[in-house]
């Protein structure tokens, strides 16, 4: 068993991360490289980043004593769909030296792992969009929202930002001096924070500023909502409790009432010690007060000790993930 | 007087529609052509419309009798600020015959006097956007909402029909049986009201048949709330309620409280009896009791009775509106 070695991948739309971990929990070596998505990204440029992390991950370990691998993408399911680019990682994967075999997991059941070892639970992602998934037996089960910014993502990053534009819209219609966020937004977008003599030209400015960029672009403006809410400001406060009843509804939709399995909070917005995390916490411990909150760690850590739990010499996959998955450490995150 | 006649135009995005008329109130014409909005058909396309709408209203009128005229359209302050623009319309004015000046409005001004002779009051406009303005001395003062459909429109036809997609995910999402509303989203866009045996298939399936159009064509299923509503479909008929209070919020950011002047319902969800329209004026007869409410009629004979009144012989406007421009003879229309 001493001699076993697992390989994890995270494969995200901006980085892709690559762990070999011994079964004692030692790292062996992890690699980076760019976005992999092969959605957005085309699955042979994802299989280059693949192929990237996976020797940076590789580079001191003899792919022999591999066992087991996993990759953790968004869109896991459209890839396994594509033969063309199941093929692509295949070839990556071999390139890298590896023989074992590997499985290809859904990037929400990897965050779900990186917060905890319970088989069944939820997990919550709130990022430039926002998706809940319950997980059973390990396994993606039932989605809620993760509809896009179009028609879902409710309490997400673009909402945010696109709230956070309406409300400014609404203080110009209503000839209401901008708040400090309205302020904000209009220097992000506009440069300085002046009103124009007639609102109506820096609301139309504001539209013009907003439509000449893709739609989805609107999340740039979430960080500007989370920090004013951490200085109180009443717009921005208002806007991250909404969110935070937002997330924790479509959550309710597929998670049963008084479940007591845990949350795993996941996604840029829900780590990290924001706001919108900590009002998400208060939100979803009043709804289902038995259940255990955790946050989402290290991804990759994650999918490796996912492919190891069904290594035949693993018995007890509580005590291993507490082995190979470290608890979050940025500021905040603390499960 | 009696051989005075006047010009009305309106200009919308499906249709441009003229009227020659004496100060009498006598119908001397009417022409009719295709859409002729400057911004989405350009100047000189929507020149071309006006030409024809306006040879088809005076084929009968000798042009030296018309001493006014009034072209309203939607983007006039664009069109005012491009030179090439104006000259293409003053061409099409001359092509007709005309030797008077004509003035150019926006579609609001000319939606709000078509609803009333009253020199101040609101306009709320609610059709596949959103927009409420107010008016005063007959002229466009604030405006509220109008903001598009990425940032505004609230309560809009967009608006509903999003939300019905909206309420269909969620329920497909909670794995409940989508009602009569959502059974008609889905007929209308996936062609049958069945749901996959994994109801995340039909959630995709939605979700793609919405995003391979522009977004603003979900205003096609708008029709589809209205008719449920009418029904009683308690899905179609919250969006409803919900949606008259969204465009009474819009009015609200630019009428006072209290305000005694009339409130004019313009657009194809407030006209014509929807059950839209009857809940918005609920909702404003509850905000503004004392306030008239009117439903728009004709734009073109309002276009026309806006250019009569600075005439020197036209002494009481208000009685000159009583000939000229006729009341909304739609089903449920009536003022």
């Amino acid at each position: 068993m001493s001699d076993t070695v697992v390989v994890g991948l995270d494969v995200g739309g901006t980085s892709t991360r690559a762990v070999a971990l011994a079964l004692t929990g030692e790292r062996l070596g992890t690699g980076r490289a760019g976005g992999g998505n092969p959605t957005s990204h085309g699955a042979e440029r994802a299989a280059d980043e693949l192929r990237a992390a996976l020797r940076g991950a590789l580079s001191g370990v003899d792919p022999d004593r591999v066992r087991a691998g996993t990759i953790g993408l968004a869109g896991a399911g459209r890839l396994l769909a594509d033969p063309a680019g199941r093929a692509a990682f295949d070839r990556a994967w071999r390139d890298a030296g590896l023989r074992c075999p590997y499985a290809v997991h859904g990037d929400a059941l990897v965050a779900y792992a990186s917060g905890t070892a319970g088989p069944h639970g939820t997990v919550l992602i709130a990022g430039t969009g926002a998706i809940a998934a319950q997980v059973r037996d390990l396994r993606l089960d039932r989605v809620a929202d993760g509809h896009g910014w179009l028609l879902g993502d409710a309490g997400s990053g673009f909402w945010l930002g696109r709230e956070a534009v309406r409300r400014l819209l609404a203080d110009l219609d209503a000839a209401r001096a901008p708040g400090p966020l309205g302020r904000r937004v209009l220097v992000e977008l506009l440069g300085d924070d002046r009103v124009a003599p007639r609102p109506r030209d820096t609301v139309d400015a504001l539209i013009q500023a907003v439509t000449r960029r893709p739609p989805v672009e609107l999340a740039r403006l979430a960080p500007l909502v989370v920090s004013a809410a951490a200085e109180a400001e009443p717009v921005a406060a208002a806007l991250i409790a909404e969110a935070a009843v937002l997330l924790a509804d479509g959550a309710a939709r597929i998670r049963p009432a008084g479940d007591g399995d845990p949350v795993v909070l996941g996604g840029g917005l829900l780590t990290g010690g924001t706001p919108l995390a900590a009002a998400v916490r208060a939100e979803l411990a009043r709804r289902w007060p038995d259940a255990p909150l955790r946050t989402a760690g290290d991804g990759a850590a994650a999918a490796a000790w996912l492919a190891a739990r069904d290594l035949p010499e693993v018995t007890d996959p509580a005590a291993l993930h507490a082995l190979l998955v470290p608890p979050p450490t940025r500021p905040g995150g603390a499960t």
